[in-house]
């Protein structure tokens, strides 16, 4: 943390105060150096009560154009319905704000392409897609020994996004507006494929699934379990595995194989440094949930992109990694849209 | 082992006395109850004098129809070149002799087919095909869990071949023969998944891969790092990796997700009960070949079949599980053909 | 996190801003809800100065007695040289204030007891000694754990406090002022103990230990690697080491033997998730210092110390889990003083 | 293993065929190439009718007197009860007989010491006592890394024998013969402490214990937990657990730590490479016994024996490990005894 305490706080935003957008907020609130929460949004009363009690004084909106009128706020930051992700973030660019927004951008791959030549216009406005693992520390670690040659060259990933089973299958319920399980859940494994191959271009997607527990999601032609297989340029390999249906917790991991070594991401996703030795062996319990595991990853992103707007404002020529751009986002629903389609048509997709 | 000392023992010949066959030799020679090594075959004048002086007192072959002519003994036991395993085997039955084959039965699909059609003359005799895996104790161990429910319907399966890097590519030379990466290293890999789905039927199969190191594959359409998907009937899935270029030493492992828990079989291919604890951190050596992971699933081979023949002779009905059959042999090689294709044309081979 | 941002917040003053002082202070000053850090104290320039760039405008003093006449603070947080502790916590008492200051209370045990004392004037005030291992959240589920019942009766402790080593055995020169190894190291391990155990009295204490490395100690009667055994009533054993002579990192880890199950804390000091596969095996980079090891247990500490503060003031009757009394520092100091005893005397000494 | 089929091989005969004794009667029948099983004694009716159904036609004895009378034999193993040890070994020796023997020795110091003398009588024959520990992989890898200077000089040794917990508590019957849990458990421990350090004398012994379960051992002064730290010359210092109430296994574990770094042996006591990922987190299952743990160490133990006595035959001069000495088996015992001494006394022994 470089925050210097006499610069001019940055003003943020927060729309959206679902479980997700709370912690957001929570951080933005007491753990941002630098950062000051002034203002939330959500249609709900009950979220807006939330914020008064829990929040440091932020002025509360029920919608977000209103927000966006405020004219004391820097920066918005969205965790909204995916569904208003990409006129929302133009709305904020158009107001003059610089926006993080959570995971996808859009669901369609033209309407990204639309948000990202809007966003040509606003060069001066941070613009910041929410690929949160490119701030968990071992991830960064993982990424810095790669960059560094720790593995020779990087040929190959194996990257998974496997959720604990929810018995109550309510996730079905979403399916039809989620994109399927690779727009879901695999974009995140692609993202850190192109994060570890510097931005290589893939060129040809398989992908299978199965269902495994959730038949309701057969009507939506999803799968519960799904694969997929990513040749990129240069030689370069990704197989990718997402699921709803694990047992033991959210087991997000990922492998990256070089010419000279491998570094693996999260094998046995650990609750903590625990381990209980009972008639049943050694174990360690799992995280539950990705908020357990990317708790830190939320912060770090939190904290990068108040730190990439201070040096804007700062007019400093920093180098900030202020994360996943638009353009990364447009890449990862590309790649994982043709996964959707080889899913569908059981043959390879040449992108 | 439930071996009796009073019963006649079996009296085996081995051919092939290279360093696959010396360990096999010696196990059968001094680690198997109720197997008497009586005699042993090669062409090499080094090999003969090698089983002369450790072996006891075998008769000694250079030729193997001689060995076969040999009427004391009940069995012979294979470790020649894959390209005579058909024939040989062939010859064995004929000859009214149990035989035991390294793998691949043959890596020509119709050749596989022949001898699993004359086999069938010969219902009295043990034929096998070494698919060591099925014997190692983790995998058994796996395969007793998942059979006993532990982890729900398994329907995916995650399984891996990498092998440690050889600097000199030696491997490359023997390229053009071994059938490929998918037909030499991955057969292991689909046979234990067709074992633990219970011989369920592959329906299509998708392959690619790469050349991470060794370019002197390329002529031979071959690669040294190759991913394959296959799809099984009833809507089970399995994710294969196959690796000449691994770092840290021969990763065999594998994964059995269920829909109440997973099994991982050698995740971390640890070479023994040590760590190290020093500036890099805490770190574990690696089992550098496929000899030292599966020392003892080949003495455990060893003496299942053997068992098995004690059995036969002994005209008891015990069902015994003597490994892999011809016919696994042949849809082994079936799916690691069509990942071949696969790989060639770029397109799923439908099954 | 059950922070009311509608009450009064806790403001706090942090005197000492040396390597530690500097996180506490980063901590109450932008981690910790409720808090406001609003003044700092240290006798040196560049301390301040640095508390001017990096701190949201705190108040600054060169002086800790002209910080507790500063009316507007709630509370201190002492991360001072050990020897002043015990006058400066009895200090704040007198002025008033709630008292956070880092082990040991004093190294002496009459003056621990004199404070103890004291404090008993003030139980409106809270007084906590930081002993952040109560506050890591692994050591937290454990302790939960336990308390469920989860292991049985607990009977057995095992912990150390292993440092890396330093090669220039810097440290050596504190040595005479450090209290040695076991008043400096393995009072945290004395607390986790007591406090896993219920506060159970310690009975008998042995202690031994050598010199690995840093002759430098000998001539003040310190080792840098100890070994101390300590029996509590009711047949409760606990097993210490503590070393400063690590080659990997620092290892700090304990585990809990109960009649029904064990939990271990910290087997393994990994410093992320990342695993590197390479010529050396596979192997897992260490915490290298306790600052990394327990850097969530250092906020978790401030956030429960502003917590206790705030129900204080607000006349709550929450029972608050605040950390170590100033009972628990006295009773870490005269078990830690029993083993320097026995390390000198070499006969086990009765409590 | 060098074994020269060539020559005689090496003429056993097994006494004792309880559990452990069948295990070593197979191995040595099966398993041990140079070795023959030639004779097998045991008192009772059904081991004899064992040895007959299951060894390779060995000649049975009831009585241990007539065995030795055996002309034929070169050699006897003892796995009798322990009082027999000292007595049958120097019968073995007085009648030209190699000897190896199980722990302990002797649990009588000045036993230990007359056999000791007396087999100085019979230099040309091998007398061996059972600490497996030296020929299990783990711990012989370890050993060979120390030796090479991987960790600099060696310091401080950490060991443990911990047993599972026997609900039943058979064991307690035999606590007042076995000479307690450090006489019984912990010789191996300090077998392993000495081979580390080089035989380096023992100077200091400090043990204190606990009951956690077994109220019935308080009757012979024992318990069913103890903890022992033992001072060696040089500054050496070694730190022991032993435990008979373990939930999870036989957690048998060493810790070698010097000053350039740590060997760990057996952390996690691994049943095998299967691990189980369910609702309680991801898990491995342990060894339930030491049988389980130690079965290649036993195997190795008897080869190496009889590789030591094939090359004392052969007149070779080769220098072999065939384990631990009758003088290293006085020294366990010694140090043993000085455990139980501190124990009842409470205050250190000095040797």
């Amino acid at each position: 943390m470089t925050t210097n305490a006499s610069s001019a706080p940055v003003r943020m935003g927060v729309a959206g105060l679902g479980r997700l957008g709370k912690r957001h907020a929570m951080n933005l609130a007491y753990r941002v150096p630098g950062a000051v929460l002034a203002a939330a949004c959500s249609p709900l009363d009950e979220e807006r009560a939330w914020a008064r009690e829990t929040l440091p004084a932020p002025r509360l909106y029920a919608d977000y154009e209103a927000m966006l009128d405020d004219r004391e706020l820097d920066a918005v930051w969205l965790v909204t319905p995916s569904s208003l992700h990409a006129e929302q973030i133009v709305a904020a660019l158009r107001s003059g704000k610089h926006v993080f927004c959570e995971k996808p951008l859009s669901l369609d791959v033209a309407e990204c392409e639309r948000v990202l030549a809007l966003s040509r216009e606003y060069p001066h406005l941070q613009a910041t897609i929410g690929f949160m693992r490119r701030f968990d520390p071992s991830y960064r670690d993982a990424y810095e020994q790669a960059a560094a040659g720790a593995i020779g060259r990087p040929f190959m990933i194996r990257s998974q996004t496997t959720d604990k089973n929810d018995p109550d299958g309510f996730f079905v319920r979403f399916a039809p507006t989620s994109g399927g399980i690779f727009l879901d859940c695999t974009v995140h494994d692609i993202d850190v494929a192109r994060w570890f191959f510097g931005n290589a271009r893939a060129t040809r997607v398989y992908a299978t699934g199965t269902i495994a527990l959730h038949e309701g999601l057969r009507a939506c032609g999803d799968v519960d379990n799904g694969v997929a297989v990513v040749e990129f340029e240069g030689g370069r390999l990704a197989v990718f595995y997402a699921s709803r249906t694990m047992a033991h917790g959210c087991d997000t991991q990922s492998e990256v194989i070089g010419t000279a070594g491998a570094l693996a991401i999260g094998h046995n996703p650990r609750a903590n440094r625990v381990e209980i030795y009972d008639a049943g062996g050694v174990r360690n319990a799992c995280t539950p949930t990705f908020f357990d595991r990317f708790e830190e990853a939320f912060l770090r992103e939190a904290q990068a992109f108040v730190e990439a707007i201070a040096v804007r404002q700062a007019g400093r020529a920093d180098t900030q990694d202020a994360g996943a751009t638009l353009a990364d986002a447009l890449e990862a629903t590309r790649i994982g849209h043709a996964m959707r389609e080889a899913l569908a048509s059981g043959v390879p997709v040449t992108l």
